[in-house]
């Protein structure tokens, strides 16, 4: 059965591989699994077609026959429950990957996105720099926490799982601030997620999407 | 094998079940799990015994033998997949229960934890206004996709699933503000999860450890 998903026709990352449709491209091609891409404009994602699939009107979605799903970490889920190679086998690791794809998500994620946003919407307050200040103490805690349990490892829990993977696209937002100086190994850990392989085909497939757009 | 949980030994929000072991307690209750609890001061969050449980410090954490989980969507999501009630049976709608656990998370949860936050630390800030006003649209967009496509329906997709257990307990943070007045169904959606026995005792459960604490 043929997957599709949705993305951006031309997405506000500029083809930086920010947007939530790089992580289901990401799981997609590290299970090997080939997919279809709709492009949507802003106004199409909130036409009723769109909102039937994502209620919330944003990408991606994910259709694979008479599945339709919404939200990146359902669809990471998903493609990670039926494909070998994105949660371990042995039930307790696998619990565990789930928690840090759940982490990824609820807990490193949101300060994070409130960051990204600010930074666009409140660049212009005049209290612009004491609210980046305060969401940069919340996200500098997390990411201390987060280094501590790295440590040496490679990957959060064993092996590469749909946790690492959440957790490396939502750590990548962080490139090009100073934030994850401080934390070598959390530098060196996205490094290994970005070295990948199925990451740099992912990579690329979104990129070409943008240009294209641009060019056009 | 004896399942126990951590919950603040003193919940800031005073028994009012929104502390994220009130999830957890609902899940088990739901599925009829008994299970015990272990409350923690915010100091003793911070210790190494605790941090190896929960890397970030927060509750509620969950240990069953061998096992030990963090995050709340996480433990709530292995209770489900353990026992019947929580998830449907058939694949697609598994998938679909498990976008909802997703969206209320990672799509609604965080304006609304964004709020509840604000109206504690910024309160005095000259910013104060404008940033309440535009976290309540952005919760007024979501909470206004969420009234529409849940419709008439008692729950969000077929039965009672961990999608709207999640959902719930998020949106019962709103209570007592003026943004769910505009949606009589979200009301009596909320008031459909309240009225479930399985949610009526573990709500007594979290208030009883407030009301000791609060007579110590």
């Amino acid at each position: 059965m043929t997957i599709t998903i949705t993305a951006f026709e031309r997405s506000p990352d500029r083809g930086r591989g920010l947007a939530r449709d790089m992580r289901v491209r990401w799981a997609l091609e590290e299970v090997g699994e080939p997919y279809e891409v709709r492009l949507v404009t802003f106004a199409k994602m909130r036409e009723p077609a769109h909102l039937a699939l994502q209620p919330f009107g944003q990408i991606p979605t994910y259709e694979e026959g008479d599945l339709a799903l919404f939200e990146s970490g359902a669809i990471v889920f998903h493609i990670a429950e039926r494909h070998a190679g994105l949660l371990p086998r042995d039930a307790n690791a696998r619990a565990r990957a789930i928690a840090w794809m759940f982490a990824a998500l609820n807990t490193i994620e949101p300060p994070i996105f409130d960051r990204a946003l600010a930074t666009i919407l409140e660049r212009n307050e005049p209290w612009y720099e004491q609210r980046l200040h305060s969401l940069e103490l919340t996200i500098g805690k997390r990411l201390a926490d987060l280094s501590r349990r790295l440590g040496d490892a490679d990957w959060l829990d064993g092996a590469f799982s749909a946790g690492d993977l959440l957790m490396v696209t939502i750590l990548l937002r962080l490139k090009g601030s100073a934030l994850l100086d401080d934390y070598p190994n959390l530098l060196a850990y996205l490094a290994r997620g970005e070295a990948r392989p199925a990451y740099k085909r992912a990579f690329a497939a979104q990129l070409a999407v943008y240009t294209a757009a641009s060019a056009g």
